[in-house]
């Protein structure tokens, strides 16, 4: 019985796979509706589930859907995922840092429902990128310049994409159990052999304590264990943005910077050394050190900003088209002091009032709005000096200074 | 927003009285959706209501339709109310009981949706028993007579309706705040000055603990406070069925038998006693021990059976067309002892496969179907001896005798 299943969790007991299996399968079948599915999600997200739970939730997931093999054809291959943040570009500078190290990288990327596009609305802000590559294209790609960045072509985990719909307006999506089975049965049906989870802390995040990122790490290895694939986690900071720039030609134009080394002084910077050496170190099996020397030799040689001009261009994206608006504003420090925060939060709302970012599965993005920050935290500042540069094309509301930066 | 709502619950955080109001008003103007809402009643039902919280979803249910008032014209009006339970016949003798002790009894009651029939169903087994009575209708009848059954005519609590069909399929229906709120709007805005609640308890009921049933009471009690309105609250227990009979007509004539003195030694004749004295004691205002012999006096002196031959001349009904299928089968014993006890919970779900209750909605019901037992916990027992009978029209599946009786 339905209800008999609900009724249990509610009560905060533990479900069995064939409880879960049937619930959910009936689920994606039709015969519980959308009302009973958010019900038990609820008694997850207050309840917790068990390990036991979490993977059988996890195979059930993966069972929905295709599960891809690259094994012969491509070896060794790292996946790499986050969590999700503000002027989160981390993809685009190190897919090609990795490449340029000799790992291969297929990166399966979606479309952003939030604050900002996600990498594939990115990389199309890049005029003529091709993001929608069939089987056959990603692996001669792969094969010829060992780095391909593309939308989901197979039919992974459908559930877990049904389910996380469900989750976005029914408030229950930061629950650790479900966050858990959700990604890595998306990353263990997408095929890699290694994955890394960069697991994201803070206002501006999914997860909102030290606490419960490292839970979710454990969850997320003891779930890889199973499928025999090897998890890394990286725990990041999320209060703050990453990096300068928000919107989606902007963070293009941001990760050529660092690619280029011309920024090499931001929080996006260091962490995409952590996140490429990680990636490099588990895909090599050699330690972190001398993985990130690696790293640090196919920024400074431009080899890494090499392999991303291959990358547009076999993907047939022409840089000269990813532009910004010529209508900009700018936000100015109200006085002299020093900037004690910046609140990512405030300023992804802002990012989807400019039309950087979609609120429905319908809305068209404007990539070449959005805003990047002439000043980060610790920063002194003068009364009126520019603070932000916001690019627009249609009116918007300019929210507070003091919403977006603390001054003390 | 309606995702922060839900989220503030999902946390265990106290909702305002506005975002109460807000949030269960979107869903009866369909701004809110099934699936939210269901989020929300599972996050209550984990995570509990503070009192101020269910004080503002009862005024919120209430001001959802009309709002009775009888004052006036019927004076010291009391209802009374069961939460439910298998074999419950109770209205059927006590409002006679009452009204022969010169108290005003209008009761609205509902048909059911669960194991057998409600009172309204029961009342229509008497074949021409009118049960939708006009306003002037019924305060011409409790003028006249001083005693109405009949169903709801006011558009009472629709939101309170909305909701419970939704807790019904969501695993959502065992929250005492909401339980609460749920019984106490309906009797609030039936006009009511002074309210019986006859809590059941136990494995047949809502309720399985007394402490539950106590918390309820409270909650209850509370409520009355804000309202000006006297509630008493009875404790009974539902691990064995009320009385021996289950199924409509069976019931009436059970009933009859209470009132003509036929039947005195049942779980089902003390409670009646109980709830007609605590109603007598309610509305005179003298003590329970006053009103319980006045119950006598009315019950052994015949008019409360008059009094329910009145009401049943007064709604048109025929006692003659109140029959039972001569369609029986019988269950026996099938060894020597004694009933240890009689599982309410089987009994019921007998009960619907006969079709004396319906499963959903459009069911018709089956008034002449039932059963009746003939043994009760405590009795002894021979081998063979016939433990019930069961009456029927179309083919069912027997349960084995151990399911429902238990023999030591």
């Amino acid at each position: 019985m339905i209800v008999d299943i609900i009724n249990k969790k509610r009560l905060g007991k533990e479900l069995s796979y064939s409880e879960i299996d049937k619930f959910f399968n009936a689920y994606l079948d039709g015969d519980i509706k959308d009302y009973q599915m958010s019900a038990l999600l609820m008694a997850i997200c207050i309840n917790g589930m068990t390990d036991e739970e979490v993977f059988a939730l996890t195979k059930v997931f993966i069972d929905s859907g295709d599960v891809l093999d690259f094994s012969g054809i491509i070896d060794n291959m790292v996946d790499k995922h986050s969590t999700g943040g503000i002027g989160d570009k981390t993809t685009l500078v190190i897919a090609p840092i990795v490449a340029a190290c000799g790992v291969p990288v297929v990166k399966m990327s979606g479309r952003g429902l939030g604050y900002t596009g996600g990498t594939i609305d990115k990389l199309e802000s890049i005029g003529g990128f091709k993001t929608n590559l069939t089987d056959e294209q990603i692996i001669k790609q792969v094969k010829d310049i060992g780095v391909v960045i593309t939308s989901q072509t197979a039919n992974l985990t459908p559930m877990d994409k049904a389910i996380y719909a469900l989750r976005d307006v029914t408030g229950t999506v930061s629950s650790i159990p479900l966050i858990a089975s959700s990604i890595m049965s998306k990353k263990i049906a997408g095929g890699a052999d290694k994955i890394l989870i960069d697991i994201k802390v803070g206002n501006g995040a999914l997860l909102n304590t030290k606490k419960d990122a490292k839970e979710l790490s454990r969850l997320m290895r003891e779930i890889g264990k199973i499928y025999q694939k090897e998890v890394v986690t990286i725990i990041s900071d999320m209060n703050t943005p990453l990096g300068y720039s928000i919107g989606n030609s902007l963070e293009v134009l941001e990760a050529i910077d660092i690619l280029k080394g011309k920024e090499i002084d931001s929080n996006l910077y260091d962490l995409c050394i952590s996140l490429a050496s990680s990636m490099v170190s588990l895909s090599k099996g050699i330690d972190k050190a001398a993985a990130a020397k690696e790293v640090f030799e196919a920024l400074n040689k431009g080899r890494a900003y090499q392999k991303f001009l291959e990358l547009v261009k076999y993907q047939k994206g022409d840089l000269k088209k990813c532009t910004v608006s010529e209508k900009v504003k700018y936000i100015k420090s109200p006085k002299d002091g020093f900037i004690d925060s910046i609140n990512a939060l405030e300023l992804g709302k802002l990012s989807v009032a400019l039309g950087a970012g979609r609120v429905s599965k319908e809305d068209k993005i404007d990539f070449e709005v959005g805003i990047k920050l002439k000043k980060l935290v610790g920063d002194e500042v003068k009364k009126g000096e520019v603070l932000a540069t916001v690019y627009y094309h249609k009116d918007f509301e300019m929210p507070k200074v003091e919403t977006i930066f603390e001054i003390g």
